[in-house]
């Protein structure tokens, strides 16, 4: 893998484990409905001893993403790292059998490969327990500045931030990328993680590390500590050479660069199954219209339908042939 | 667990691996679809490695049929072997949180808990792939025969065959349950399975240490070796003493019992996603309605509403509450 890659992404490398949950069992549980939470090994196992009957799919939001991005027929590869155990071969079989290059090494000791607990409510609302793991273990040395250069674009999960020596790993990905004049993206991730690095997001923005910020509603009221819609989408375009992309769930999506503002709907589904991933392959879809030179509307509109794919089902990686998908919708020749 | 168990199953204790395949997938890779193969370690890597993106569930046929017990509000236990590590960890965790009672202790060392490779072609057809690792430790010393005895119903699979010391396991607890009197099943699991040991599966019967036996079709065809379904449907209404329950997918149920014949029609069900399962489930929802009581045609459709749940999603667990599900039909009261 070298010049030819359109989309890289660096995330953290996670196995989901999910099952089915009463809203009562969460709030019994202590648990934050719709957000992410990290957790020490312990409480990793305390809460799995209190979870149903599961479905272990890998998962990671970029990893996620990857995998979208391959299966709308573009180039992708990632970095994150696993363990060598079974959750970590897990891993690497199936974003690899997605179609996306993935060599980091595996950690040879260490903690275990990373865990997400997931429990899915009746509304399809997903609500997580990361155990971060052989994660931690993802530095600077596991970054080829070469490959970062060489990809069209680069994908950042804001997650990253949680582990120490990843946020060095992101740092030295987004300068060689742009520094080769490419493209880098960042995911806001989740509310909370906003809530812990909302400075230091603003300032990769501020520092243009980054210029294509993906966020849902809760994520950017998060960002610019406002209640107010509006009020957030302004403070986003008002950011210096920034494309803002904000996800409204069934509203649909807003992409805003500077004055130029374009609103596209969501696609109608007619079960919410597992809202698991539906802003990874959002950005999924987003990412390989952008990559294939298609305006923003119709990015926006790729992501979307990617979207609607992944939460008609359980798991966050698609089940459906995107490429065909994206075809007989009239999105891509 | 006691004197109020309903079904004790005992079964291969498997981790189920599931990825879509093409039909020419099937071919290339040399694999019979729609049948359960035996594999070893090495033939099994080689299966995985090309394998698209997984997702990993609690398999094993009994082991299905007694959480689905379990879900129709039923007392239900099972015995089956797996090993101290992530994937017999997970098994545990997972028959336990679905009701069911589960305390044979796991294998510390030897071979890994058990896996099935299932590939789902497009048509929903399940072709299965089974390394059996620590199946192959469960032993006469597994089962207590106070607990056997104990049962209404003791469920076993035709697959137990197999493993050599868990046909020991299966004929003592036959035994220790027809000397008190209970009721014995048998499923015949798989066309090849039959074939592999018709002659065995016959005398159980002849024996009178089996009095309710599963079959599909292609199992039944088997048994009797012959092309012709009522040739085979008569020789088996005239084994004495027996209750045969033969199901023909979405011509639906036939209960046969010497001179008495019950049809009892399939569910519709809306798109066959993967039939992983069906027949764990319709023996489920079969005994459950036998452990209540039912007439023979009640428990058939129970078994039948249970098969369709199975077949229209991911795995071979269920993903609905069964008794709900049975009283929504008013099978239950």
């Amino acid at each position: 893998m070298s010049t030819s890659i359109d989309v890289l992404g660096i995330g953290n490398a996670i196995v989901d484990t999910l099952a089915r949950a009463e809203d009562d069992e969460l709030h019994r549980a202590g648990l934050r409905k719709g957000a992410m939470q990290l957790v020490d090994e312990a409480r990793a196992a305390e809460i799995y001893a209190g979870m149903g009957p599961t479905t272990v799919v890998s998962g990671g939001s970029a990893a996620n993403t990857l995998t979208g991005v391959a299966g709308f027929g573009l180039s992708a590869a990632f970095i994150g790292k696993v363990k060598d155990d079974d959750a970590g071969r897990e891993f690497a079989h199936d974003i690899r059998s997605a179609g996306v290059a993935f060599d980091t090494p595996f950690a040879s000791d260490g903690a275990a490969t990373a865990r997400c607990l997931v429990l899915v409510t009746p509304d399809g609302q997903r609500t997580m327990n990361t155990y971060l793991g052989a994660c931690q273990a993802l530095g600077p040395d596991d970054v080829d500045e070469r490959l970062a250069s060489a990809a069209k674009i680069l994908y950042l999960e804001g997650y990253l931030w949680d582990p120490p020596a990843a946020k060095e790993a992101f740092l030295k990905a987004a300068k060689a990328s742009r520094a080769a004049g490419r493209r880098v993206a960042l995911s806001l991730s989740d509310a909370f993680c906003v809530d812990r690095y909302r400075g230091e997001f603003l300032q990769l923005v501020r520092d243009r590390l980054v210029d294509i910020v993906f966020a849902n509603e809760s994520e950017l009221h998060s960002l610019y500590e406002t209640a107010d819609f509006e009020t957030a989408l302004r403070a986003l375009a008002g950011e210096q050479n920034l494309l803002g992309v904000v996800t409204r769930s069934e509203k649909g999506v807003v992409v805003v660069e500077g004055e130029t503002k374009v609103a596209v709907p969501a696609y109608p589904v007619e079960q919410v199954v597992d809202t698991t991933g539906a802003g990874d392959l959002f950005a999924a879809g987003f990412l390989a219209g952008l990559a294939r030179g298609l305006p923003h509307a119709g990015s926006a509109s790729l992501g979307a339908l990617a979207a609607a794919e992944i939460i008609s089902h359980v798991g966050a990686r698609p089940q459906k042939d995107l490429l065909q998908l994206a075809r007989d919708h009239g999105l891509f020749a």
